[in-house]
Protein backbone atom coordinates (compact mmCIF):
# COMPACT_ATOMS: atom_id res chain seq x y z
CA UNK A 1 0.00 0.00 0.00
CA UNK A 2 1.17 3.34 -0.66
CA UNK A 3 2.13 5.33 2.14
CA UNK A 4 2.86 8.79 2.59
CA UNK A 5 6.70 8.78 3.96
CA UNK A 6 8.92 11.57 4.84
CA UNK A 7 12.52 11.56 4.76
CA UNK A 8 15.36 13.81 6.22
CA UNK A 9 19.47 13.46 5.44
CA UNK A 10 20.67 12.66 2.12
CA UNK A 11 24.18 11.69 2.82
CA UNK A 12 25.68 8.40 1.53
CA UNK A 13 23.45 5.96 3.16
CA UNK A 14 19.96 8.45 3.64
CA UNK A 15 20.16 8.62 -0.40
CA UNK A 16 20.27 4.54 -0.97
CA UNK A 17 17.64 4.59 1.88
CA UNK A 18 15.24 7.18 0.22
CA UNK A 19 15.79 5.59 -3.36
CA UNK A 20 14.93 1.93 -2.03
CA UNK A 21 11.80 3.82 -0.08
CA UNK A 22 10.75 5.92 -3.65
CA UNK A 23 11.01 2.28 -6.26
CA UNK A 24 8.53 0.84 -3.60
CA UNK A 25 6.06 3.30 -4.99
CA UNK A 26 5.92 5.08 -1.83
CA UNK A 27 5.21 9.02 -2.04
CA UNK A 28 8.30 10.18 -0.52
CA UNK A 29 8.36 13.58 0.88
CA UNK A 30 11.97 15.23 1.76
CA UNK A 31 13.87 17.71 3.38
CA UNK A 32 17.56 17.61 3.92
CA UNK A 33 20.13 20.64 4.91
CA UNK A 34 21.68 20.92 1.51
CA UNK A 35 18.93 20.71 -1.09
CA UNK A 36 21.74 20.36 -4.18
CA UNK A 37 22.47 16.43 -2.51
CA UNK A 38 18.52 15.56 -3.25
CA UNK A 39 18.56 16.78 -6.53
CA UNK A 40 18.45 13.32 -8.13
CA UNK A 41 16.37 11.49 -5.56
CA UNK A 42 13.57 14.72 -6.44
CA UNK A 43 14.53 13.76 -10.40
CA UNK A 44 13.23 10.41 -9.33
CA UNK A 45 9.90 11.84 -7.92
CA UNK A 46 10.52 12.84 -4.54
CA UNK A 47 8.50 15.64 -3.63
CA UNK A 48 10.90 18.66 -1.84
CA UNK A 49 9.67 20.30 1.48
CA UNK A 50 11.10 23.38 3.28
CA UNK A 51 11.23 22.26 6.83
CA UNK A 52 11.31 19.15 9.34
CA UNK A 53 7.97 21.03 10.72
CA UNK A 54 6.37 20.53 6.69
CA UNK A 55 6.97 17.17 6.48
CA UNK A 56 4.82 16.14 9.61
CA UNK A 57 2.05 18.02 7.33
CA UNK A 58 2.40 15.43 4.65
CA UNK A 59 3.84 12.33 5.65
CA UNK A 60 2.96 9.54 8.39
CA UNK A 61 6.27 8.09 8.76
CA UNK A 62 9.08 9.94 9.20
CA UNK A 63 12.73 8.47 8.45
CA UNK A 64 15.78 10.68 10.00
CA UNK A 65 19.61 9.87 8.95
CA UNK A 66 22.13 12.69 9.80
CA UNK A 67 25.72 13.21 10.96
CA UNK A 68 25.59 13.99 14.79
CA UNK A 69 23.55 13.73 17.74
CA UNK A 70 23.70 17.42 17.89
CA UNK A 71 21.48 17.16 14.13
CA UNK A 72 19.38 14.93 15.26
CA UNK A 73 18.40 17.16 18.19
CA UNK A 74 17.79 20.30 15.88
CA UNK A 75 16.05 18.34 13.70
CA UNK A 76 13.70 17.05 16.40
CA UNK A 77 13.28 19.73 19.01
CA UNK A 78 14.15 22.91 17.04
CA UNK A 79 11.01 25.39 16.73
CA UNK A 80 10.83 24.60 13.00
CA UNK A 81 11.74 20.30 14.20
CA UNK A 82 9.81 17.35 13.81
CA UNK A 83 8.34 16.66 18.12
CA UNK A 84 6.61 20.31 18.35
CA UNK A 85 4.82 19.92 15.27
CA UNK A 86 3.79 16.13 15.41
CA UNK A 87 0.23 14.85 14.48
CA UNK A 88 -1.30 11.56 16.73
CA UNK A 89 -0.67 8.61 15.87
CA UNK A 90 2.70 9.71 13.64
CA UNK A 91 6.15 7.36 13.25
CA UNK A 92 9.61 8.57 13.45
CA UNK A 93 12.35 6.54 12.95
CA UNK A 94 16.02 7.67 13.60
CA UNK A 95 18.18 5.63 11.72
CA UNK A 96 21.29 7.94 13.02
CA UNK A 97 23.88 6.31 14.80
CA UNK A 98 23.57 8.23 17.79
CA UNK A 99 22.97 8.27 22.07
CA UNK A 100 20.71 5.90 23.92
CA UNK A 101 19.66 9.36 25.53
CA UNK A 102 18.39 11.20 22.61
CA UNK A 103 16.55 8.01 21.81
CA UNK A 104 14.51 8.38 25.05
CA UNK A 105 14.39 11.65 25.13
CA UNK A 106 13.03 11.48 21.77
CA UNK A 107 10.40 8.77 21.90
CA UNK A 108 9.02 10.42 25.73
CA UNK A 109 8.58 13.09 23.54
CA UNK A 110 6.87 11.76 20.92
CA UNK A 111 4.51 9.90 22.93
CA UNK A 112 3.42 13.42 24.76
CA UNK A 113 2.05 14.13 21.28
CA UNK A 114 0.34 11.02 20.86
CA UNK A 115 2.94 10.00 18.65
CA UNK A 116 5.58 7.05 18.58
CA UNK A 117 9.54 7.45 17.64
CA UNK A 118 11.09 4.59 17.43
CA UNK A 119 15.66 4.34 17.07
CA UNK A 120 16.67 2.18 13.99
CA UNK A 121 20.50 2.39 13.24
CA UNK A 122 21.72 0.63 11.09
CA UNK A 123 25.04 -0.81 9.91
CA UNK A 124 26.53 -2.13 6.48
CA UNK A 125 27.06 1.07 5.20
CA UNK A 126 27.21 2.39 1.73
CA UNK A 127 27.23 -0.95 0.24
CA UNK A 128 24.77 -2.49 2.48
CA UNK A 129 22.27 0.57 2.17
CA UNK A 130 22.64 0.25 -1.65
CA UNK A 131 22.03 -2.86 -2.21
CA UNK A 132 19.53 -2.90 0.86
CA UNK A 133 21.33 -5.62 2.91
CA UNK A 134 21.38 -3.27 5.86
CA UNK A 135 21.42 -4.79 9.51
CA UNK A 136 18.98 -2.87 11.52
CA UNK A 137 18.59 -2.28 14.86
CA UNK A 138 15.52 -1.11 16.61
CA UNK A 139 14.66 0.25 19.74
CA UNK A 140 11.08 1.69 21.27
CA UNK A 141 7.35 0.56 20.75
CA UNK A 142 6.94 -3.12 19.83
CA UNK A 143 3.56 -3.20 18.03
CA UNK A 144 4.94 -0.34 15.90
CA UNK A 145 8.29 -2.03 14.91
CA UNK A 146 5.89 -4.87 13.98
CA UNK A 147 4.09 -2.72 11.84
CA UNK A 148 6.79 -0.97 10.15
CA UNK A 149 8.01 -3.98 9.29
CA UNK A 150 7.57 -4.42 5.30
CA UNK A 151 9.42 -0.65 4.93
CA UNK A 152 12.43 -1.95 6.95
CA UNK A 153 12.54 -4.93 4.42
CA UNK A 154 12.48 -2.91 2.05
CA UNK A 155 16.06 -0.90 3.29
CA UNK A 156 17.80 -4.25 5.11
CA UNK A 157 17.80 -7.70 5.34
CA UNK A 158 18.92 -8.55 9.16
CA UNK A 159 15.95 -6.94 11.24
CA UNK A 160 16.34 -7.51 15.16
CA UNK A 161 14.30 -5.34 17.59
CA UNK A 162 16.37 -5.03 20.71
CA UNK A 163 13.61 -3.78 23.30
CA UNK A 164 12.66 -0.19 24.75
CA UNK A 165 13.77 3.00 23.71
CA UNK A 166 17.40 3.76 23.35
CA UNK A 167 18.32 -0.34 22.86
CA UNK A 168 18.95 -0.22 18.98
CA UNK A 169 21.35 2.82 20.00
CA UNK A 170 22.65 0.94 22.43
CA UNK A 171 22.83 -2.41 20.02
CA UNK A 172 24.83 -0.32 17.78
CA UNK A 173 27.11 0.76 19.98
CA UNK A 174 27.84 -2.69 20.72
CA UNK A 175 28.67 -2.87 17.06
CA UNK A 176 31.15 -0.08 17.38
CA UNK A 177 33.23 -0.99 20.68
CA UNK A 178 33.57 -4.35 18.58
CA UNK A 179 34.94 -2.69 16.08
CA UNK A 180 37.83 -0.74 18.02
CA UNK A 181 39.40 -3.35 18.90
CA UNK A 182 39.26 -5.42 16.06
CA UNK A 183 41.18 -1.99 14.14
CA UNK A 184 43.65 -1.68 16.72
CA UNK A 185 44.78 -5.54 16.58
CA UNK A 186 44.67 -5.10 12.36
CA UNK A 187 46.41 -2.05 12.09
CA UNK A 188 49.08 -2.99 15.00
CA UNK A 189 49.09 -6.56 13.12
CA UNK A 190 50.17 -4.88 9.79
CA UNK A 191 52.55 -2.77 11.23
CA UNK A 192 54.22 -5.27 12.66
CA UNK A 193 54.38 -7.36 9.45
CA UNK A 194 55.79 -4.49 7.71
CA UNK A 195 58.50 -3.38 10.32
CA UNK A 196 59.27 -7.43 10.80
CA UNK A 197 60.33 -7.17 6.54
CA UNK A 198 57.03 -9.74 5.93
CA UNK A 199 55.32 -9.33 2.94
CA UNK A 200 52.09 -8.03 4.29
CA UNK A 201 50.47 -9.42 1.23
CA UNK A 202 51.28 -12.87 2.23
CA UNK A 203 50.40 -12.71 5.53
CA UNK A 204 46.99 -11.81 5.10
CA UNK A 205 47.35 -15.13 3.18
CA UNK A 206 48.27 -16.55 5.81
CA UNK A 207 45.86 -15.06 8.73
CA UNK A 208 42.80 -13.58 7.16
CA UNK A 209 40.74 -16.89 6.89
CA UNK A 210 41.58 -18.04 10.91
CA UNK A 211 41.27 -17.02 14.29
CA UNK A 212 42.55 -13.89 13.71
CA UNK A 213 40.36 -13.41 10.54
CA UNK A 214 37.50 -10.25 10.64
CA UNK A 215 35.45 -8.05 8.21
CA UNK A 216 37.86 -5.46 8.41
CA UNK A 217 41.33 -7.80 8.23
CA UNK A 218 39.37 -8.84 4.77
CA UNK A 219 38.15 -5.92 3.86
CA UNK A 220 40.09 -2.80 5.01
CA UNK A 221 43.40 -4.55 5.21
CA UNK A 222 43.97 -4.51 1.61
CA UNK A 223 42.89 -1.13 1.27
CA UNK A 224 45.63 0.20 3.50
CA UNK A 225 47.99 -2.30 1.80
CA UNK A 226 46.85 -0.41 -1.20
CA UNK A 227 47.41 2.95 0.16
CA UNK A 228 43.84 3.64 -0.24
CA UNK A 229 42.67 5.56 2.75
CA UNK A 230 39.61 6.55 1.39
CA UNK A 231 36.06 6.39 3.55
CA UNK A 232 33.74 4.01 3.71
CA UNK A 233 33.54 5.22 7.49
CA UNK A 234 34.49 8.67 8.24
CA UNK A 235 36.85 8.75 11.11
CA UNK A 236 35.15 11.81 12.38
CA UNK A 237 32.03 9.68 12.59
CA UNK A 238 33.80 6.53 14.17
CA UNK A 239 35.16 8.62 16.72
CA UNK A 240 31.50 10.51 17.37
CA UNK A 241 30.41 6.82 18.16
CA UNK A 242 33.37 5.87 20.40
CA UNK A 243 32.55 9.33 22.13
CA UNK A 244 28.77 8.27 22.43
CA UNK A 245 29.74 4.81 23.86
CA UNK A 246 32.53 5.83 25.90
CA UNK A 247 29.88 8.53 27.85
CA UNK A 248 27.39 5.62 27.93
CA UNK A 249 29.45 2.96 29.37
CA UNK A 250 30.25 5.51 31.99
CA UNK A 251 27.13 6.16 32.96
CA UNK A 252 26.63 2.63 33.34
CA UNK A 253 29.55 2.31 35.19
CA UNK A 254 31.58 0.03 32.74
CA UNK A 255 35.10 0.55 32.69
CA UNK A 256 36.44 0.08 28.76
CA UNK A 257 39.93 0.62 28.84
CA UNK A 258 39.93 -0.85 25.18
CA UNK A 259 37.27 1.76 23.77
CA UNK A 260 39.41 4.20 25.81
CA UNK A 261 42.60 3.63 23.93
CA UNK A 262 40.76 3.38 20.61
CA UNK A 263 39.44 6.58 21.16
CA UNK A 264 42.31 8.33 21.90
CA UNK A 265 44.28 6.79 19.38
CA UNK A 266 41.60 8.34 16.74
CA UNK A 267 41.31 11.36 18.47
CA UNK A 268 45.58 11.69 17.50
CA UNK A 269 44.80 10.51 14.12
CA UNK A 270 41.94 13.59 13.83
CA UNK A 271 44.51 16.36 15.00
CA UNK A 272 46.79 14.66 12.29
CA UNK A 273 44.12 16.11 10.11
CA UNK A 274 42.72 12.12 8.76
CA UNK A 275 39.53 13.20 10.04
CA UNK A 276 38.05 12.64 6.60
CA UNK A 277 39.71 9.63 5.80
CA UNK A 278 38.35 6.28 6.24
CA UNK A 279 38.51 4.29 9.93
CA UNK A 280 41.70 2.14 7.98
CA UNK A 281 44.08 5.41 8.43
CA UNK A 282 44.33 4.45 11.90
CA UNK A 283 47.51 2.66 10.43
CA UNK A 284 48.79 5.87 9.47
CA UNK A 285 49.43 6.14 13.36
CA UNK A 286 51.71 2.91 13.46
CA UNK A 287 54.93 5.59 12.53
CA UNK A 288 57.05 4.67 9.32
CA UNK A 289 55.44 1.95 8.70
CA UNK B 1 58.06 -42.36 -0.27
CA UNK B 2 58.60 -43.74 3.23
CA UNK B 3 60.26 -41.53 5.50
CA UNK B 4 61.96 -41.77 8.86
CA UNK B 5 60.28 -38.58 10.69
CA UNK B 6 60.90 -38.06 14.40
CA UNK B 7 58.63 -35.97 16.59
CA UNK B 8 58.18 -34.31 20.15
CA UNK B 9 55.78 -32.54 21.39
CA UNK B 10 52.53 -34.38 21.96
CA UNK B 11 49.59 -31.93 23.24
CA UNK B 12 46.65 -31.06 22.24
CA UNK B 13 47.65 -29.87 18.91
CA UNK B 14 51.01 -32.18 18.58
CA UNK B 15 48.74 -35.38 18.85
CA UNK B 16 46.84 -35.04 15.99
CA UNK B 17 49.54 -33.66 14.15
CA UNK B 18 52.00 -36.76 14.74
CA UNK B 19 48.83 -38.62 13.96
CA UNK B 20 48.83 -37.42 10.51
CA UNK B 21 52.17 -38.52 9.66
CA UNK B 22 51.59 -41.74 10.99
CA UNK B 23 48.24 -42.54 8.88
CA UNK B 24 50.36 -40.93 5.67
CA UNK B 25 52.35 -44.34 6.75
CA UNK B 26 55.84 -42.82 7.98
CA UNK B 27 57.99 -44.26 10.96
CA UNK B 28 56.99 -41.91 13.50
CA UNK B 29 60.27 -42.21 15.91
CA UNK B 30 58.49 -40.24 19.52
CA UNK B 31 59.61 -38.69 21.79
CA UNK B 32 57.67 -36.31 24.77
CA UNK B 33 58.30 -35.07 28.14
CA UNK B 34 54.80 -37.22 29.68
CA UNK B 35 55.71 -40.88 27.84
CA UNK B 36 51.79 -41.36 28.84
CA UNK B 37 50.49 -38.52 26.58
CA UNK B 38 51.93 -40.48 23.46
CA UNK B 39 50.32 -43.63 24.24
CA UNK B 40 47.48 -43.99 21.88
CA UNK B 41 50.64 -42.73 19.25
CA UNK B 42 52.43 -45.69 20.34
CA UNK B 43 49.44 -47.99 20.13
CA UNK B 44 48.81 -46.85 16.35
CA UNK B 45 52.33 -47.81 15.76
CA UNK B 46 54.54 -45.13 16.86
CA UNK B 47 57.92 -45.90 18.00
CA UNK B 48 59.26 -44.49 21.43
CA UNK B 49 62.92 -43.46 22.16
CA UNK B 50 64.49 -42.03 24.94
CA UNK B 51 65.51 -38.24 24.03
CA UNK B 52 65.69 -35.51 21.31
CA UNK B 53 69.37 -36.61 20.60
CA UNK B 54 68.31 -40.23 20.36
CA UNK B 55 65.50 -38.69 17.62
CA UNK B 56 68.57 -37.54 15.61
CA UNK B 57 70.00 -40.87 15.02
CA UNK B 58 66.69 -42.52 13.75
CA UNK B 59 65.37 -39.44 11.69
CA UNK B 60 65.60 -37.41 8.55
CA UNK B 61 62.51 -34.42 9.27
CA UNK B 62 61.92 -33.52 12.72
CA UNK B 63 59.01 -31.65 13.91
CA UNK B 64 58.61 -30.18 17.45
CA UNK B 65 55.65 -28.60 18.80
CA UNK B 66 55.87 -27.72 22.56
CA UNK B 67 54.62 -24.96 25.20
CA UNK B 68 56.86 -22.43 25.44
CA UNK B 69 60.33 -20.95 24.16
CA UNK B 70 62.00 -22.53 27.36
CA UNK B 71 61.21 -25.78 26.33
CA UNK B 72 62.01 -25.03 22.10
CA UNK B 73 65.58 -23.95 23.75
CA UNK B 74 65.96 -26.68 25.92
CA UNK B 75 64.98 -29.49 23.04
CA UNK B 76 67.13 -28.13 20.59
CA UNK B 77 70.17 -26.93 22.85
CA UNK B 78 70.37 -28.84 25.82
CA UNK B 79 73.35 -31.77 26.10
CA UNK B 80 71.10 -34.50 25.28
CA UNK B 81 69.35 -32.41 22.95
CA UNK B 82 68.65 -31.67 18.91
CA UNK B 83 71.86 -29.54 17.88
CA UNK B 84 74.51 -31.28 19.60
CA UNK B 85 73.40 -34.41 17.87
CA UNK B 86 72.27 -33.44 14.58
CA UNK B 87 73.47 -35.41 11.06
CA UNK B 88 74.51 -33.82 8.39
CA UNK B 89 70.90 -32.81 5.62
CA UNK B 90 69.02 -33.42 8.43
CA UNK B 91 65.84 -30.61 8.37
CA UNK B 92 64.40 -29.64 12.08
CA UNK B 93 60.66 -27.68 11.63
CA UNK B 94 59.64 -26.24 14.98
CA UNK B 95 55.75 -25.59 14.94
CA UNK B 96 55.96 -24.14 18.72
CA UNK B 97 54.62 -20.70 18.66
CA UNK B 98 58.05 -19.16 19.33
CA UNK B 99 60.20 -16.03 19.43
CA UNK B 100 61.89 -14.97 16.14
CA UNK B 101 65.55 -14.70 17.77
CA UNK B 102 65.27 -18.71 18.87
CA UNK B 103 64.44 -19.52 15.11
CA UNK B 104 66.92 -17.34 13.47
CA UNK B 105 69.54 -18.87 16.24
CA UNK B 106 68.55 -22.38 15.70
CA UNK B 107 68.62 -22.47 12.09
CA UNK B 108 72.55 -20.69 12.16
CA UNK B 109 73.17 -23.35 14.48
CA UNK B 110 71.55 -25.99 12.23
CA UNK B 111 73.43 -24.62 9.44
CA UNK B 112 76.88 -25.41 11.41
CA UNK B 113 76.16 -29.12 11.50
CA UNK B 114 75.27 -28.90 7.73
CA UNK B 115 72.08 -29.36 8.89
CA UNK B 116 68.57 -27.03 8.17
CA UNK B 117 66.09 -25.96 10.45
CA UNK B 118 62.34 -24.50 10.01
CA UNK B 119 60.21 -22.70 11.93
CA UNK B 120 56.62 -23.31 10.58
CA UNK B 121 53.82 -22.08 13.60
CA UNK B 122 50.87 -23.04 12.73
CA UNK B 123 46.73 -21.75 13.65
CA UNK B 124 44.00 -23.10 13.50
CA UNK B 125 43.51 -24.70 16.84
CA UNK B 126 42.88 -28.29 17.89
CA UNK B 127 40.35 -28.82 15.19
CA UNK B 128 42.11 -27.60 12.40
CA UNK B 129 44.97 -29.60 13.74
CA UNK B 130 42.44 -32.45 13.56
CA UNK B 131 41.21 -31.99 10.45
CA UNK B 132 44.65 -31.27 8.60
CA UNK B 133 43.82 -27.58 8.11
CA UNK B 134 46.05 -25.75 9.51
CA UNK B 135 47.44 -22.55 8.13
CA UNK B 136 51.29 -23.42 8.76
CA UNK B 137 53.22 -19.94 8.37
CA UNK B 138 56.97 -20.83 7.16
CA UNK B 139 60.43 -19.26 7.46
CA UNK B 140 63.90 -20.98 6.81
CA UNK B 141 65.64 -22.06 3.65
CA UNK B 142 63.46 -22.37 0.89
CA UNK B 143 64.66 -24.75 -1.30
CA UNK B 144 64.02 -26.73 2.14
CA UNK B 145 60.27 -26.03 2.70
CA UNK B 146 59.65 -26.33 -0.90
CA UNK B 147 61.56 -30.24 -0.69
CA UNK B 148 59.14 -30.77 2.77
CA UNK B 149 55.71 -29.43 1.24
CA UNK B 150 54.14 -32.71 0.91
CA UNK B 151 54.92 -33.81 4.64
CA UNK B 152 52.92 -30.08 5.22
CA UNK B 153 50.46 -30.65 3.08
CA UNK B 154 49.61 -34.02 5.73
CA UNK B 155 48.99 -31.41 8.12
CA UNK B 156 47.56 -27.84 7.12
CA UNK B 157 45.77 -26.68 3.78
CA UNK B 158 47.10 -22.98 3.94
CA UNK B 159 50.78 -23.22 3.50
CA UNK B 160 52.70 -20.19 2.70
CA UNK B 161 56.42 -19.10 2.89
CA UNK B 162 57.26 -15.63 4.62
CA UNK B 163 60.96 -15.90 4.30
CA UNK B 164 64.71 -16.28 6.02
CA UNK B 165 64.78 -17.85 9.72
CA UNK B 166 62.19 -16.04 12.14
CA UNK B 167 59.46 -15.21 9.00
CA UNK B 168 57.31 -17.69 10.09
CA UNK B 169 57.27 -16.53 13.90
CA UNK B 170 56.88 -12.98 12.60
CA UNK B 171 53.94 -14.14 10.89
CA UNK B 172 51.98 -16.10 13.51
CA UNK B 173 52.83 -12.91 15.97
CA UNK B 174 50.93 -10.69 13.48
CA UNK B 175 48.29 -13.51 13.53
CA UNK B 176 48.36 -13.24 17.49
CA UNK B 177 48.33 -9.14 17.48
CA UNK B 178 45.21 -9.33 15.41
CA UNK B 179 43.53 -11.25 17.63
CA UNK B 180 44.50 -9.30 20.73
CA UNK B 181 42.61 -6.80 19.61
CA UNK B 182 39.31 -8.83 18.50
CA UNK B 183 39.18 -10.59 21.81
CA UNK B 184 39.22 -6.84 23.74
CA UNK B 185 36.52 -5.57 21.49
CA UNK B 186 34.77 -8.20 21.45
CA UNK B 187 34.64 -8.56 25.33
CA UNK B 188 33.60 -4.75 25.46
CA UNK B 189 31.24 -5.43 23.49
CA UNK B 190 29.42 -8.16 25.17
CA UNK B 191 30.19 -6.29 28.29
CA UNK B 192 28.28 -3.11 27.44
CA UNK B 193 25.28 -5.77 25.55
CA UNK B 194 24.96 -7.05 29.56
CA UNK B 195 25.33 -3.26 31.29
CA UNK B 196 22.48 -1.71 28.95
CA UNK B 197 20.03 -4.26 29.57
CA UNK B 198 20.68 -5.68 26.17
CA UNK B 199 20.36 -9.67 25.26
CA UNK B 200 23.64 -10.62 23.99
CA UNK B 201 22.30 -13.23 21.89
CA UNK B 202 20.08 -10.80 20.00
CA UNK B 203 22.66 -8.56 20.03
CA UNK B 204 25.21 -10.88 18.21
CA UNK B 205 22.12 -11.67 15.27
CA UNK B 206 22.62 -8.29 14.51
CA UNK B 207 26.31 -7.40 14.95
CA UNK B 208 27.80 -11.02 13.82
CA UNK B 209 27.42 -10.66 10.35
CA UNK B 210 28.38 -7.11 9.56
CA UNK B 211 31.62 -5.27 9.89
CA UNK B 212 32.23 -5.92 13.62
CA UNK B 213 32.58 -9.96 12.39
CA UNK B 214 35.03 -11.95 13.42
CA UNK B 215 36.19 -15.33 13.89
CA UNK B 216 36.25 -14.69 17.70
CA UNK B 217 32.74 -13.19 17.74
CA UNK B 218 31.37 -15.70 16.05
CA UNK B 219 33.22 -18.71 17.86
CA UNK B 220 34.29 -17.23 21.26
CA UNK B 221 30.91 -15.19 21.73
CA UNK B 222 28.23 -18.08 21.97
CA UNK B 223 30.80 -19.87 24.51
CA UNK B 224 30.80 -16.91 26.70
CA UNK B 225 27.26 -16.18 26.94
CA UNK B 226 26.99 -19.70 27.61
CA UNK B 227 29.52 -19.48 30.42
CA UNK B 228 32.18 -22.34 28.70
CA UNK B 229 35.53 -20.45 29.77
CA UNK B 230 36.96 -23.95 28.66
CA UNK B 231 40.59 -23.66 26.97
CA UNK B 232 40.36 -23.97 22.97
CA UNK B 233 43.28 -21.27 23.17
CA UNK B 234 44.63 -21.45 26.87
CA UNK B 235 45.09 -17.46 27.96
CA UNK B 236 48.81 -18.44 29.58
CA UNK B 237 49.67 -19.69 26.74
CA UNK B 238 48.25 -16.21 24.80
CA UNK B 239 49.98 -14.57 26.96
CA UNK B 240 53.42 -16.48 26.36
CA UNK B 241 52.56 -15.02 22.84
CA UNK B 242 51.85 -11.58 23.52
CA UNK B 243 55.03 -11.32 25.62
CA UNK B 244 57.12 -12.47 22.89
CA UNK B 245 55.51 -9.93 20.26
CA UNK B 246 56.02 -7.03 22.85
CA UNK B 247 59.62 -7.76 23.04
CA UNK B 248 60.31 -8.50 19.53
CA UNK B 249 57.98 -5.22 18.51
CA UNK B 250 59.71 -2.96 21.01
CA UNK B 251 63.01 -4.45 19.07
CA UNK B 252 62.32 -3.19 15.58
CA UNK B 253 61.15 0.13 17.93
CA UNK B 254 57.20 0.13 16.75
CA UNK B 255 55.24 1.26 19.61
CA UNK B 256 51.91 -1.01 19.95
CA UNK B 257 49.55 0.37 22.77
CA UNK B 258 46.69 -2.06 21.78
CA UNK B 259 48.83 -5.02 22.15
CA UNK B 260 50.16 -3.62 25.50
CA UNK B 261 47.19 -3.05 26.80
CA UNK B 262 45.93 -6.26 25.40
CA UNK B 263 49.03 -8.81 27.65
CA UNK B 264 48.54 -6.23 30.81
CA UNK B 265 44.41 -7.21 30.66
CA UNK B 266 45.28 -10.67 30.29
CA UNK B 267 47.94 -10.59 32.97
CA UNK B 268 45.33 -9.38 35.32
CA UNK B 269 43.13 -12.34 34.19
CA UNK B 270 45.36 -15.09 35.10
CA UNK B 271 47.19 -13.51 38.31
CA UNK B 272 43.41 -14.06 39.31
CA UNK B 273 43.72 -17.54 38.56
CA UNK B 274 42.79 -17.75 35.49
CA UNK B 275 45.72 -18.97 33.14
CA UNK B 276 44.12 -22.13 32.26
CA UNK B 277 40.97 -21.07 30.77
CA UNK B 278 40.55 -20.26 27.26
CA UNK B 279 41.27 -16.71 26.02
CA UNK B 280 37.64 -15.89 25.72
CA UNK B 281 37.56 -16.02 29.83
CA UNK B 282 39.00 -11.93 29.56
CA UNK B 283 34.84 -11.16 29.17
CA UNK B 284 35.52 -12.13 33.34
CA UNK B 285 37.55 -9.03 34.00
CA UNK B 286 34.62 -6.55 32.69
CA UNK B 287 33.28 -6.07 36.44
CA UNK B 288 29.66 -7.41 37.60
CA UNK B 289 28.34 -8.43 33.89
Amino acid sequence: MKQNIGFIGTGVMGHSIAQHLLNAGHNLHLYTRTRQKAQSLLDSGAIWVDSPAALTQTSDVIFTIVGFPQDVESIYFNTNGLIPHLRPNMVLVDMTTSSPDLARRIAAAAVEQQAIALDAPVSGGDKGAREATLSIMVGGDEPTFKRLLPLLRLLGCNIVYHGPAGSGQHCKLCNQIAITGTMIGLCESLAYARKSGLEPNHVLQSIASGAAGSWSLSNLAPRILNNDFSPGFFVKHFIKDMEIAAASATALNLDTPGLKLALELYQQLAAAGYGDNGTQALYKLYGDV
